[in-house]
């Protein structure tokens, strides 16, 4: 069991976690915790999809007495309507922060706030999607690309420009199937006009209008928004940094910075940065300025600038709990409102900065590309000022909650990682053939994307974490983004150190590379880069997406923006495993259409399994299925 | 009381209701009165907004025990989101039959299927949006009138250009409030991702992304689809039709379109005025082929071609247990999934032709514009074949309900009527102002829009025709469209007779202009010609919108579009009165905003009493109090 020393165990994060509470009962605050309690049980209805609230006739519900709701609209037409629902909330977000960027993107300029980072990316998608570039200024170039991208949210006509990126089976089924993505907007809005009162009640057509708007996230606004993010604040490559609620440091003025949209965070970090902040933080008796990422944010400022990592989604109360926290700037989704009254039991600043998230008890500074670079000071300032008022009596940083991560696996990461396994005398350079080899050979069995949130209906982060220990133990290489990405780096399993609790083969991978199993490839949007590597391998493999030993799992995933994804990897052909049943259990119908029904039409679906040992059994046989299926 | 004599009651309504009924029960269907039985109490949670489905962490309710959700919601932020997102569905179902509309227009051709018929209007546009006319094919125009407008749901800068429509001082206070919509398709996206997991939680935020949403919709999506729907097919003009079930032909072939984008319908009534289709139903024994609409179909084609209307909304079901029906043709919106079962208790032919609108155990002819006519041929042929199917036994047409009605009152045909009393060598052609001049005078109060749905939550149609019939009386003008239109005209307010029941200055009114006093201005999309029309006035007096004695009425709405529909009422600066409560009552700060919030903002609000006569009096307190206010 000494293998496991270096790490940290979920039972340890819970002690860590029970120790907060006691901070928030100190003070009378309520957490997610005791909200759960009170909100259990939950309405059995709803959770399993058949109560409808999508007119004013109702709210109707399916029970054996009523088997249809006042329109006449059964189970399979109320549970698939939500679950639409569902993907166009999912894709409205993710693309939304995705055109967000572009905007920013498109206010770039030399001398400005904002200013192009990895000109090559740029220029690589200007010549894809044929802007001129010869002789031209580069920031003219990025604008005519931010244009365009903006565009490809409400054009006219066409299907989105990045399908084109994908392998020719793929476009071909996406236009058998009749799921193209036109505009991405556009399949937010036929999504919930579909859904509307006295349309749609065939569960196959909401089925398949899903794949579609979740392919308008994934290969549509997600896919520009890490494109465009990466232009602007560069491309990550493989960088170390730590993470655990232990980064905050007591010594230090702490600011967290949570939600999605670089656009705040990549400013607050420079503006934390600025050698007169440093000097004034010092002035007020800090050590410095101590900036630490929460959810996505976290993941991108990480990636990119090796920034450590406080937490994910369900440790936002906790990170206030520690009495540490001088100032938490978020800007958009999964953002508790109870953040809103827990900071004013602390001294810490609860600053909101977007548009799409306001919220009760915060401060409101509204973010703009103009005078981002000044508002990031202000606010650090701000923050600054605020260490004097943290109180003594009620701090708690757990320190021995810290790991050491090395992150920043973008595909051009992996790429760059693989090229330095290769002979460079006899191997072809800049693909993914010696992965594809270590795969064929069986030295890899295969390898999984662990993605997505937490969810308190299962432990949270004990499925993220068991499911990749055995999937390390079992050889499969782990790739991960968001929340789950969060949960391995916690628990140690991005330290390079975690190729001890590997199988030998990909042991043996690991040592070659220098790398860790678990590879961090971003934030939730980032999974777009997901998409890229997988039909990256089987261009390079020569087969077909579906054929590879490849699978998706969310075992803890609680958004909308959770189900737009799993509708787009499904798409994408890669079977995609769910630790939280989707919300139509009360229909049999979408349920088979789920499980079943999509792997007529893409190949995929999903395999559904509330317990993670189960779960991840299941994936095991998967793959091994996969490699059988190609006979290797 | 005699002089109600010409007119149908709603109780007599409800006795042919009953009568169908049984012939419901002979056949064992259900219905969506045995259904309302069936959902009857509804969840009281869903029913006051309380209940959040967002994400998957819940379901999550809001109890005195509980007062927050997990990620700590509160009864506002999860009634607003709910709220604002039932805005959403609204302005998505209206602006995307505006988008289809604009498709269609796109396609039109001098010998193809669909072609222009008001070309002054075309031209008007064109030069509106400074498009290029002189010497041009007419084709061309309208083609990029079409595109300019398909753009407008997805520009990636500005405001929607119909706005500049607008009072001066509407378009001040749109972009003072931070409410002027963007591209049409945006504003459904920036309102699914406000109201993510995790984002706004801000009651207020969510209101004003309502209005912003709404006026999307109403000076957007819905006043293209007008707009471009009089191009195709023509501009409204006043013209004579009738009403009721009683329109069922037991001798002819009966036709019913139903839904609500004119693209189908228009050429269903096309191809049943070719003379080989009616020599081809008169060889299967019928004395001609019928068609009547149903819902905002009904209003379309009963505008445009004098069609018949069948009736509303919650006729849908009893049209089809005439037992004479061959045929239902739906395209989207506001169709019951019911009619998929039901049709199959009887030789009925339930076709659906959207792909928005996916109904089991409906024949699916997708519709596409190189195609329509020639499927709207073979659906009528289909329609005839079935003609020997009808089972004598099942037959019951309520013959004597039916009334005369005239409609077509656009904004044009108003004027245009306005123009046969004003004396043409002394007064200004073209304007509103002899009824501006009647309002001041006093001979008319005001005028009320009465619009929107059925709802059984209140006993149908009666809450329509009981507030027209008080209204009338107290010399007050009714503009209506929508459900609320054909109930008035099954009625007989519609009929000129019905001058018979106004006092003596609406009275005089009718007389004069020889109108109806219930003026039929369209369907819900034409909800856009009452915002023009008050704006018409408003400039035409000189006065703010605000300030006009005129006030809009939705006593039984239902859908998401009425809620979206109400908002950009308000917003455009009309008092709005609900017969039915909005879905937000568990949160009183959501109540506060709706009802008085918005009057700072836009300067009106809603008013809600579930009791019509209640409400009435209400509303004629209201025009007085707007009289009172301006001195008249």
């Amino acid at each position: 069991m000494e293998r496991w020393d270096h790490f940290t165990t979920v039972e340890q994060m819970e002690e860590v976690s029970v120790k907060l509470k006691e901070q928030a009962c100190a003070v009378c605050a309520d957490t997610w915790e005791s909200r759960v309690k009170n909100q259990t049980p939950h309405c059995k209805l709803g959770d399993s999809g058949i109560c409808c609230r999508i007119c004013s006739m109702g709210p109707c519900r399916i029970t054996p007495k009523s088997p249809r709701g006042i329109c006449g609209a059964d189970a399979g037409a109320i549970a698939g309507r939500n679950y639409l629902r569902m993907v166009a909330g999912g894709c409205s977000a993710h693309s939304d922060h995705g055109r967000e960027i572009a905007h920013t993107l498109y206010s770039a300029s030399a001398d400005g706030n904002y200013k192009v980072t990895d000109e090559k990316k740029l220029m690589d998608l200007a010549a894809e999607w044929g802007i001129e570039t010869e002789g031209r200024d580069l920031y003219d170039i990025a604008h005519d690309c931010a244009y365009k991208g903006l565009l490809e949210y409400g054009k006219p006509f066409g299907n989105l420009l990045f399908l084109e990126r994908a392998t020719e089976e793929r476009q071909q089924v996406w236009q058998r199937e009749g799921i193209a993505p036109r505009a991405v907007d556009r399949e937010v809005t036929t999504a919930m006009h579909m859904t509307h009162m006295g349309n749609t009640a065939l569960p196959e057509a909401l089925v398949r209008q899903s794949l579609r708007s979740g392919l308008a996230d994934g290969w549509g606004g997600s896919m520009m928004g890490t494109e465009f993010t990466d232009i602007l604040f560069g491309t990550p490559k493989p960088t170390n940094t730590e993470a655990g609620l232990g980064c905050l440091d007591k010594e230090m003025v702490n600011i967290i910075i949570h939600g999605h949209d670089p656009a705040m965070s990549e400013m607050l970090v420079v503006a934390a940065e600025d050698r007169d902040m440093l000097e004034y933080a010092r002035s007020k008796g800090a050590k410095g300025i101590n900036i630490c990422g929460l959810c996505c944010t976290a993941n991108e400022v990480a990636m990119r600038h090796g920034i450590r990592m406080a937490g994910n989604f369900l440790q936002q109360e906790n990170a206030i709990l520690t009495g540490v926290v001088e100032m938490i700037a978020v800007d958009v989704q999964c953002i508790f409102p109870s953040l809103g009254p827990l900071s004013k039991c602390f001294h810490t600043k609860f600053v909101t900065t977007s548009p799409i998230a306001r919220i009760p008890d915060a401060i409101h500074m509204q973010f703009t590309q103009e005078t981002a670079r000044e508002q990031a000071r202000e606010m650090v300032r701000m923050a600054i000022d605020n260490f004097e008022n943290r109180d003594p009596a009620k701090v708690f940083v757990p320190e021995n909650m810290k790991q050491k991560a090395t992150v920043g696996y973008s595909c051009e990461g992996i790429i760059e990682t693989l090229d330095t396994v290769t002979n460079s005398h006899v191997d072809l350079r800049s693909t993914y053939k010696p992965l594809i080899e270590c795969m064929d050979s069986g030295v890899l069995r295969g390898a999984v994307a662990i993605v997505g949130c937490n969810n308190p209906k299962v432990r949270p982060d004990y499925s993220h974490i068991e499911i990749m220990k055995e999937l390390l133990k079992n050889d499969i290489l782990v790739v991960t983004t968001g929340c789950s990405a969060q949960a391995a780096a916690k628990a140690g399993l991005m330290s390079k150190e975690a190729k001890e609790l590997c199988g030998e083969g990909l042991k043996r991978v690991c040592t070659l590379a220098d790398i860790p199993p678990v590879l961090h490839m971003g934030s939730c949007v980032d999974i777009s880069r997901m998409m890229l590597l997988v039909t990256g391998i089987a261009k390079d493999w020569g087969i077909d997406v579906t054929q590879l030993p490849v699978v998706g799992c969310a075992p803890e995933w609680m958004s909308e923006k959770a189900v737009s994804i799993a509708n787009y990897v499904v798409a994408t052909g890669i079977d995609t495993y769910l630790g939280i049943e989707p919300q139509v259990s009360g229909s049999e119908e979408m349920m088979e259409l789920i499980t079943n029904g999509t792997r007529e039409m893409v190949g995929a679906g999903y395999i559904i399994n509330t317990d993670p040992k189960e779960l991840v059994k299941a994936m095991i046989d998967g793959i091994e299925a996969k490699r059988a299926a190609i006979g290797i």
